[in-house]
Order: C-alpha cells, then sequence, then structure tokens
C-alpha cells in the first residue's frame, strides 16, 4: 500500500486539473437544453476509465441517459490462495443539479475555481469529485502495481438527479453482470468538517397527496355559511389527527415495524459532536421540537416523520375573499425507518385517511412515490473494513451515524443484488449540494483517494 | 294611489327601454379601464333622478367615484296636520361587477336582452334595476300628484362594488344632510322565487390573515424532519382548535353578547317553503354540516361562523417535493350575528390564537377588515310598513327573514344616522349578481315599482 500512497501523494495536483476537466461539462439531466452535454460527460466518463485501465468499458444504453460500465476482475485472493477474492460494485454519478439562480454564484458554476482550500463547481461534491476519487484511486492501484487487490465493476450513471428512473430496470436485468460481494457509493456527506463518518442507514418515504371536495363550486361564505363543511377546515381537524401531543404519529399500527434504535446507538450518537443549540440557531427556529423521548439526532436519523410538504385551498392572493372553497389539497409524506415497507405503510394511511374522513367531504388519495428505508448492521464486516480505510485516510476513527434523507438506489441494490451496500462519503453538511457554489473541500477529496485506494485493500481482507 | 298605480301599469314598456339604457353603461368600478364609463353613468343617473322630479340633484365628489344626491322635501304630514311627513333616504349604487369570464355569457352584457320574462344584464339585479325601480315609484306620485306622500332623499354611490370605501366618510361627514327617519334599500333578493321577503338581519363579519414561521428557509425534509416543528402542521392543529365537534366556536367568549333566536322566529321559519335536501343537492355536498341544535336556515342566518377561507404553504405544484415549508397562512373569516361587536371578537380571536400558538413558531395575526351585523326587529313599524307595501304589489304576503351575508353599509347608516333600515329587494336567489348572466326578472321589476309606490304611502302612514 505504501507505493500506491506515495503515488496518490505525488500527483495532488495533477488530480485536481483533471478533476476540473470533469466538472467543465455541464451534465445537467433535468434540463433537455444540455442533453448532448450529458452524452459528452457519460463519453468523457468511459474515457477516463479507461485511461485509469477498468477493462470492458462501455456505454449501456437505457430509456434516458446512458449509464457508464467498466470493470477490473484480475484479483487473487489476499491470501494468495486460489479463493476468489471479494468483487466491489461502485456506484456514481456523473450527471449534476440545475445552477439556478446562477446570479448567486461567486465562481462560475462550470469553471471550477480553488478558494480556501476547497474547490467550487456543480458537481464538485455532488458527485463527479467522489466518483473521481475512486478513479484515481484505481488508477494508483494499476499504474504501481499492474492489479488491484479486489475485483471492481464501476457503474456511473447519468439520471441520478432526475430520479435514477432508469437505474432500476438496468440492476433488475443485469443481476450477472452486476454480482458482486459489497456495494460502495460515495455520494453523501461527513458528519461534519473534521468528523469523518459512515453512514449505515438511511430513512425511507412515503408521499401522498390528499384531495378534499366539499360543494361542486365554491361558496359565499356569508350566504352559504355554517350550511356545509368547509373543506379547508376539515382538511385542517383531518391532519391535526395525525399526530398526538407528543409528536407519535396515531396512523393505526404505524409504528409495528420500527426498529427501535439500540442502546449502543444511542449512546455512539450521545458522543457526537452536536451543538443543539448552534443547531437551532442556524435553523431560525424558535424552539426545536419532535417526537417526545428521543434526541434531536434520534429524531432525523432514526425516526420515522410525518409531514405536511403543501396545503392549499381556497383564496390565497393579497386581501380578503369571503369564500367556502369547494376543494382543498395537501401534500403529506412520511419518512420511514427500517424495517418499515412503504408499501404497508401507504395502507395504513389510506386506511386511517378512510377512517378519520367525515362525511360531509369526498376524500382521494393518490400515492406520488415511495422508496425503501435501507440500512446496514454498523458492524457488517464491509462497514468496519470502510471505517479503518477512512481511519488511515483521514488519521481519525470515523463515527457511524446514519442520516435522516433516502437515496432509494441503494436499497435497490441490496434488494436486488442481495449484498449490503456501504456508504463512503466525504462531502460536507454546508457543501451546497443542490444549490449556488457547491463546493468540495479538497483536503476531504486527497484524503479520500487514500481512504478509497485503502478500502480496496481492507475489503480483500473481508472474510464473509 | 290608483291613479299613481294606473300610471305604472301603463308604462311597462317605456320602463324597460328606459332601464335598458341604464344597464347599457358598463359602469365597472373595479377596473381603471372603466372610469370614464362609470363617471358616464354617474351623469345618466343625476339627469334620470331630475326628469323624474327629483330636486337638487348633484354629484357629490369623493376621493373616488361621485354619489349622485337628490331629494324632494315638500311632503305635508298624511293626516294633513302641519306635522312634518316622515323623511325617507334611499340608498343604491349605479356601479356594476366585472363581466369576467364574459365567454359565458349568453348575451352581451351591456346590450340588455329580454328572454322568458327576464332581463340579463350586467347591474340589471346588483343593482341598477332595483334602483330604477324606486325612480319609476317616485316619478309616477309626482307626474300624477304633483307630490310625493313623504320626503325622500336619494343617494346612488357608484362604489359599492367595490367595498364603498368613500361612503362611510360621505355619511359621517353629512348627517345634516342626510338627516331621515327610515333607511330604503333594494339591493337584496328575494326568499324565492313566488316569495317575496322582508330581510331584517344580516350578519357581520371579521376577517383576518394568521401567518406562521418555523425556520428562515425551507428545510429538506429528510435531513431534518423530526427535529422542527412543521408550520402547514402547526396550522392545521390551531385552525382545527377553532371549532369543536359539535360545530360550536371554541374561541373564548366568542357567544357571549349572540342574540339567541326567538322561539317566533324559529318557529316562522320552520314554515318557509324551504326544501333541504335539494338545496344540498344543488350545493353538490354529499352532506350539510353545521351547528348541532341548529336548522340550516338558523345556521346561515342566525349563528355565528368560523371559515377557513383560504389557506397555502409548502410545495402546491404538480408532483412531489420533500420540503418542510418555512412559512404557512392562512384567511380566516367569522361571520357574527347581532349583538356580537366585529372589534371586540377580533381581540377575542387574536387572544385564543395566542393562547394555542405553541412556542415553536413565530405567528402573525393581522386584521383584514370586518362589518357589524344588522338588525332592524321585524315588529318594527317601518319595517311592517315595508311588508304591507310588498303584500299590495306582490299580492301576496312576504315572509320576514335574515340573510347570512354581510352589507356592512346597512349598519354604517344604523349608527350614524339613529335611525332603522328596511332591505326592501325584489332580486331572485338565482339572479346570478356577480356571475355571468346576470338578470332581472320583469313582473318582480313591476310589481316591485308598485310596491316602492305603495311603500312611500305606507312609510308616510307610519307614526314613530
Amino acid at each position: 500500500m505504501i507505493k500506491v500512497i506515495d503515488f496518490i501523494q505525488t500527483h495532488r495536483d495533477r488530480y485536481v486539473t483533471e478533476l476540473k476537466e470533469f466538472l467543465a461539462i455541464p451534465s445537467i439531466s433535468a434540463l433537455p437544453a444540455h442533453n448532448a452535454d450529458v452524452t459528452r460527460c457519460a463519453e468523457w466518463t468511459a474515457a477516463e476509465m479507461t485511461r485509469i485501465g477498468l477493462q470492458n468499458v462501455r456505454l449501456e444504453q437505457t430509456a434516458g441517459h446512458p449509464i457508464v460500465y467498466g470493470e477490473w476482475l484480475g484479483a487473487s485472493a489476499a491470501d494468495g490462495s486460489s479463493g476468489d477474492a471479494p468483487t466491489i460494485l461502485f456506484y456514481g454519478h456523473y450527471d449534476v443539479q440545475p445552477v439556478d439562480p446562477v446570479n448567486l454564484w461567486e465562481s462560475p458554476p462550470f469553471e471550477a475555481t480553488v478558494r480556501d482550500g476547497e474547490i467550487y463547481a456543480r458537481g464538485s461534491a455532488d458527485d463527479k469529485g467522489q466518483v473521481f476519487m475512486h478513479f484515481k484511486a484505481i488508477e494508483a492501484h494499476l499504474k504501481q502495481h499492474g492489479k488491484l487487490p479486489v475485483n471492481i465493476k464501476v457503474i456511473i450513471e447519468g439520471e441520478e438527479e432526475v430520479g435514477s428512473k432508469n437505474l432500476d430496470a438496468f440492476v433488475q436485468n443485469n443481476h450477472d453482470l452486476l454480482k458482486c460481494d459489497v456495494v460502495v457509493i460515495s455520494d453523501s456527506a461527513m458528519f461534519d468538517r473534521g468528523v469523518p463518518s459512515i453512514c449505515y442507514s438511511l430513512r425511507g418515504l412515503v408521499y401522498f397527496q390528499i384531495d378534499l371536495r366539499g360543494t361542486k363550486s365554491d361558496l359565499h361564505s356569508g350566504i352559504f355559511g355554517g350550511a356545509v363543511a368547509n373543506p379547508n377546515f376539515v382538511l385542517a381537524q383531518m391532519l391535526a389527527q395525525m399526530k398526538d401531543k407528543s409528536g407519535r404519529i396515531k396512523i393505526t399500527g404505524f409504528y409495528d415495524d420500527v426498529r427501535e434504535l439500540s442502546q449502543e446507538e444511542r449512546d455512539a450518537w450521545k458522543k457526537l459532536p452536536f451543538n443543539e443549540k448552534q443547531y437551532r440557531k442556524d435553523l431560525g427556529a424558535p424552539k426545536l421540537q419532535g417526537e417526545t423521548g428521543y434526541t434531536t439526532l434520534e429524531r432525523v436519523w432514526g425516526r420515522p416523520t410525518f409531514e405536511v410538504n403543501g396545503i392549499q385551498g381556497g383564496f390565497t392572493g393579497d386581501g380578503a375573499k369571503t369564500v367556502i372553497p369547494a376543494v382543498a389539497m395537501a401534500k403529506v409524506s412520511m419518512r420511514l425507518v427500517p424495517n418499515q415497507d412503504p408499501d404497508k405503510i401507504a395502507e395504513l394511511f389510506e386506511a386511517y385517511v378512510k377512517q378519520i374522513a367525515p362525511p360531509t367531504v369526498e376524500v382521494t388519495v393518490t400515492r406520488m412515490h415511495g422508496g425503501k428505508p435501507w440500512l446496514t448492521e454498523y458492524d457488517n464486516p464491509f462497514v468496519q473494513a470502510a471505517g479503518r480505510a477512512i481511519e488511515q485516510g483521514f488519521g481519525k476513527a470515523p463515527v457511524f451515524c446514519r442520516e435522516g434523507g433516502s437515496i432509494p438506489v441503494v436499497q435497490t441494490f441490496q434488494d436486488e443484488l442481495k449484498v449490503p451496500a456501504v456508504l463512503f462519503g466525504v462531502g460536507l453538511p454546508d457543501e451546497n449540494a443542490h444549490a449556488p457554489n457547491e463546493k468540495l473541500d479538497l483536503g476531504n477529496f486527497h484524503n479520500g483517494i487514500v481512504a478509497s485506494a485503502i478500502l480496496y485493500d481492507e475489503i480483500s481482507k473481508v472474510t464473509t
């Protein structure tokens, strides 16, 4: 490994120069005007994968943007025996978010600029910089030793920012091609600056629209007020019945499959450098609030939620209009935790809505989308291998944490390929991933290359 | 009176021809593009008032559109004594609502068209047709007898459809000019076709906007969900606390000044030809709903309400966005009944909001506008005189009813001039006052002219 790490340390400047090339391609998947750029970026990615020594590199066409595939499968077992070496499937994406509002960028989003040790560009953290970190780690192994300590398969998609809409089918249809022992994804952030972390669980999601109709048209609130149910008010009544005063969700059966946090997890999280006062201040909230009996980190990482994402009904312009609206609408979603199943929760929610809906309105519930929660036990050998790699790359043992958001593809890989996934991210909470002035800390980028190189070595030693 | 009624019966065709002229002027006060038309309509109204024999006719300038004033003050007491004859102040308006969506009109809104005994045009019912009915009644008296049985002062304003914003000041500043014994207003509808009515009470109104702020900006519901209050949800919780399960408003002290319905009123209303099943069907409501212990008519005429007129927060476009909104907003209003005071209720509401608002959000309550409820006892001699006039004009005794809406100017007149007001309306519930195809039944129009002519006579006999 020393030769590999030496190689990485001596090529730091080149890595930044090359990364700038990658970041210069405006591969915005959400905007059809950038379709040619997305294709060009797929081709650049494929060329780079070939340059670093991957084999059988090709564009896998989909109904949308292509998936870039490459592999290196020449590893021998770590102990030199004839046993098979483990195979990693590395997943990332080459597409990026739109850049609006572009006038808030301090330097052009597609002209990567280094300031104070951070590289500013759209895609720097999400996800080109983190993909490139693995490219350079693979390159270092192959250039120094002509081989990797593990087999590796790489898929880099071009539609992550538009919901990975063709990835599920690709994974489902390519079990053999993607067969592996572990999936590695670097598309997330560390707990905090100077606090490297391994994320071992994500929340899932179910999202609904609720539509209420009270009458066939809007009514004058003077002439009819008092005689009919007001859909805005009924909606408020129904939503208010979703949680009790302790913040607990009242949907019957909602908590049945919730995996309780272990005492070990709760103890570990209490030791994290989390400043609740500063957190509240940064959000500008008068007071934090959540489920009774849980800390803030437990609430956002390990407990399910019910949120009203949108609500609308009646007159909402300037001034006053004395109307009883005919219809009212809410968009609501629930974050789910292991082992809640989105389909089962959707049914429980729909049944509960039916139960509490009064006979004075017509209620329609529409399922919008959903995603399963994900968890790899943090004592899983691959997760622990990732932890050792981070410790060596960053000179500091990582914390093991969860995240409150949802990355449905992680669970898709686990479900389809029946292997654990490891989130190996080196972004930062203030990286502005979907906002102006996205950035990646170059120290984390370089440490991440070293850690990735070590990760392959550590994974090669895992016996499952 | 026989000569007066004969005169009216022989001029029916001329009345319709003249009314069409009045209706041809697009005096839409809400649209600045029609300012010249509004002025032209004021001038037409003044010329007509002079033609029918009113005196001292003039435009009273305001900060907005002018008020047309005219008078005839030569009446002697009904018994021929030297005592003063009563003075009526008649109020109406010459401005009209906009006509959008104009493509839904079956004939042009400013080319009055008679179909099946109804005259279709913007302003036909609201309020030019009903104003014109009094003009023709005054004309008939003056042409036949050279005098009226009462003194009459007429004010026709041009801003009723934009909130009568300059009328209050005009009334306040002209107590002497407007001094009278009774105010007569013809700007309302009968209980039903074939059921002439006298309305003796209206509801008042208070209207608010409630704004909630939870955090300084919108948050990702995955990353932060569970840790902070969701303004949409808090708003739902707060609104749900405004009424209990029986539909009773929970604002502390809200019912303290409510004048309970008399048994006599309740008995009378039960005899009205009101078909609740048809009413529900016409509204397209799955089920009617209101305060426990009251009938539908009692609920809309005689009981206060709490309505959520508008609600808005977070993402309400197509699709799904996993956001916790920073802010949420509701527009709410309460219809008030005698003897609730809008200012007092506003204070009770604000105190209640303060009481139920959780410390997790910043809550701002803004008073939008309000109006006092109005009631003239239905055994008031002027109300009873109006009833007799209607009975003679329509050949049928009127029903005495209330209305659920608010016409703040009615109470303004009562408060400022310290005299009762009488609502003497001949529109119909399906007149489409603020909608396409506004219409006035010509039978009611002609009967209304007769009834108005008789009203002056009946009022002349009232001894107060």
